[in-house]
């Protein structure tokens, strides 16, 4: 018996080690999967780890900060606070925080002054009067979209100022040594955090706005194909078939505040690569509402299963779903390159319209139901295909348009200008049209 | 020739005038229109100040808080930084707060411990390796979903925190004093602002998430229901008739991140009206996703227009729409009262479903066109639409059972156990129901 139950605890035991050890385990392929999607994430601790050290010990090292005295701390409170992930988060947290703390101390002395003025009695109600309406008035601008977007942070740190500025009961004479320590330990902190985040492999939010455009509209690009693929394909209904451009438009459908939050952050950031300054991010936005518009149809789209295929409809709607794919892997690449969308564009528009009216008069002559339909039931889905896809392609074509207008304001390139290539004629049904096909650039082509 | 000049001049001196009174007053109209979008924003931010004041006096009194010193500057950071529009935010950050300083504040004179041992050469380098160490590693963990989802604040504090304590460079019985000072003002700055926050006009993240699931099926509901009138109605196709159904749904397409960050803030609330501590706010999200996966398919709907409407098709169409309208309106009446799902909701949808088969029976017994058409195309619009609401069926009744299992986690209450009511039997077609309708409560009997 004692056995047993000697055998049983240790069972136990082993099964309780068994589990934590899967725990683990897991924990650290999770983990380790993180950092892999994103080498970037461990670059950016590193950095992060790096700086503070860099600013913490400058903070130790007294004989080098013997001219800051205690607010040495508020170097490395704003590293802390400052440093974000992308080059854009960190210079707008930086100089919300320097232009804030400017502000609000002056601020804060002039509250100072004006309290002295009511005599002892008064210096106190006058201060708490004071800090209870700029704390509430500013807490309601935050409430207000365009400062949220861009001031948040700025309006925090404010108030924090002001507060502290205020209720320091400290001589004016004092509070001017004080704001001047702590203002230049903070531009130290901010300073620092700006040049190892725009010099250590920089993230621009900027650009993984861009890429994350151009990946959305290649998402859509990849489950057009798949469907068109899955329309002409007569063993499609067969399970063992891969699926897996039924989900790959899903990402996009939750793309907003990701988006939104990045063109946000790329507002900040100056001029990187092939973007300027004043690069147009708002223009992504648009581009992006209307890539979801577009998801959200493919969505339904891909609720649809077809079971038969009647002649005359059935190669329309391959049609229209490659095409459309087609025009959207061009606009993607249009993007990714930042060439201005080539003319290929237009032609597997064109294409897809031609395909889409061809199909509308095929209808339009049916006065009776197709031949090889036993009832109308039996053509229903690839009707309501049929005519998604002819939305989808009123979507794919205000896409282009978007992009048209963000190549043209954000100043993209002519491929043909841009890149050594060859001239590919193509003979697409019966259009003819010329691609111009991309060859690796030459690197450094003086050196050869 | 002078007076034109001068006229002129006074001229654009007006406009502008013009203009920065009509800037002005848009913005003045803007913030009022916040306001009064959801005044609970006013309160906030007089929360705010109030609570900053309080605590500002209680700084500036020098009698009252001598034992804290300089540390009292801790308090006001700590109410700035920590007060969050809902109850749960501000419950998370000043828990994650104070836990966080907790703990780095004993790794951090632990760690200024180890670094003694070393000497005097050694100690900066062991300081400046622990502290880029913790750095890296607590920065890193901020990007696990988990840990950003609640202890993302918390694990910046733990870095500022550990980072002041290890390189404070003060003897272990000076950080031991200090930190007693700072944890105590943060404390009374944490507690604070939860007092205050739960007690004046309290904001909770649950009940706005409860409220925002069950806002966002009705309008669903209300879109469907439009539609229903739309396709039904003879003269729908005139412009002056009011569309604005078309847009109600949009907004549950993009809801996403708001529900997220409620559910987060909701997990630290504590129990509230009807809300215990660990009510299912998880399974609000399952219900949200199911939610905008159906708005999807009402924005495709959206695109549709009919022309044509044959005899027997339309009136089924008509009655899917209205009867998932009104199984909707039931499930978002019953999160709203906290209610089980009345039968009425699978009444409505087995209409729905009923109205769907008859539907398809009628599809499957029509060899050729209906007689009212003139060719496939013409009847192609109704079909779509027809289909679309079909899938919608399958939406609704998804949502019917997360409803309910939500209903059951969060032990709703059935109906006539909880209110009197008149029970009002209704003839819906063929099937009779029996609907309770909720009579007004009255709410102290015992004083009338």
């Amino acid at each position: 018996m004692e056995t047993t139950s000697a055998t049983n605890h240790e069972k136990t035991r082993s099964n309780l080690f068994e589990n934590v050890k899967v725990r683990l385990m897991e924990t650290a392929k999770n983990t380790k999967k993180i950092g892999e999607d994103d080498p970037r994430r461990i670059f950016h601790s590193v950095k992060v780890g790096f700086t503070l050290t860099l600013v913490s010990l400058f903070y130790y090292f007294r004989p080098l900060y013997n001219g800051f005295g205690q607010a040495g701390m508020w170097a490395i409170l704003t590293v802390v606070v400052v440093f974000e992930f992308s080059v854009g988060g960190t210079i707008s947290k930086s100089l919300n925080r320097g232009g804030a703390t400017l502000l609000a101390g002056a601020l804060g002395v002039g509250a100072e002054y004006l309290a002295n003025l009511c005599g002892e009695r008064g210096e106190p109600i006058v201060l708490g009067l004071l800090v209870f309406i700029l704390a509430a008035v500013s807490t309601f601008t935050r409430f207000i979209p365009n400062v949220k977007r861009r001031y948040d942070y700025g309006v925090l740190i404010f108030i924090l100022t002001f507060s502290l500025v205020a209720v320091s009961g400290a001589r004016i004479s004092e509070i001017m040594e004080l704001a001047h320590q702590r203002l230049s330990t903070i531009l130290i902190g901010g300073a620092t955090c700006i040049v190892v985040s725009l010099c250590i492999y920089p993230v621009w939010a900027g650009q993984d706005l861009h890429h994350l455009i151009a990946s959305n509209i290649q998402n859509l690009s990849a489950s057009l194909q798949g469907f068109g693929n899955e329309f002409g394909d007569v063993v499609s209904s067969k399970d063992g078939r891969d699926k897996s451009y039924h989900q790959i438009h899903k990402s996009v459908l939750n793309s907003k505040a990701t988006e939104e939050s990045l063109a946000n952050f790329a507002w900040w950031e100056p001029s990187h690569g092939r973007f300027k300054f004043n690069h147009p991010w708002k223009l992504y936005l648009n581009v992006g509402s209307i890539v979801r518009q577009c998801a959200c149809q493919i969505e339904t789209l891909s609720g649809c299963t077809i079971n038969s295929k009647p002649q005359k409809i059935q190669p329309s709607c391959v049609k229209m779903s490659m095409e459309c794919g087609k025009a959207l892997k061009e606009l993607s690449t249009a993007i990714k390159s930042m060439w201005i969308p080539s003319s290929a564009v237009a032609v597997h528009l064109n294409n897809s319209k031609a395909a889409a009216d061809e199909l509308k008069n095929i209808m339009e002559n049916y006065s009776s139901l197709p031949s090889e339909a036993d009832g109308l039931q039996e053509i229903v889905p690839i009707l309501v295909v049929a005519s998604i896809l002819i939305d989808i392609i009123k979507f794919v074509e205000k896409i282009a348009v978007s992009v048209n207008e963000l190549s043209q304001e954000a100043g993209f390139k002519q491929p043909q200008l841009l890149h050594r290539g060859i001239v590919k004629p193509i003979n697409d049904d019966d259009q003819v049209v010329v691609e111009i096909v991309d060859t690796p650039e030459r690197k450094k082509p003086l050196r050869n």
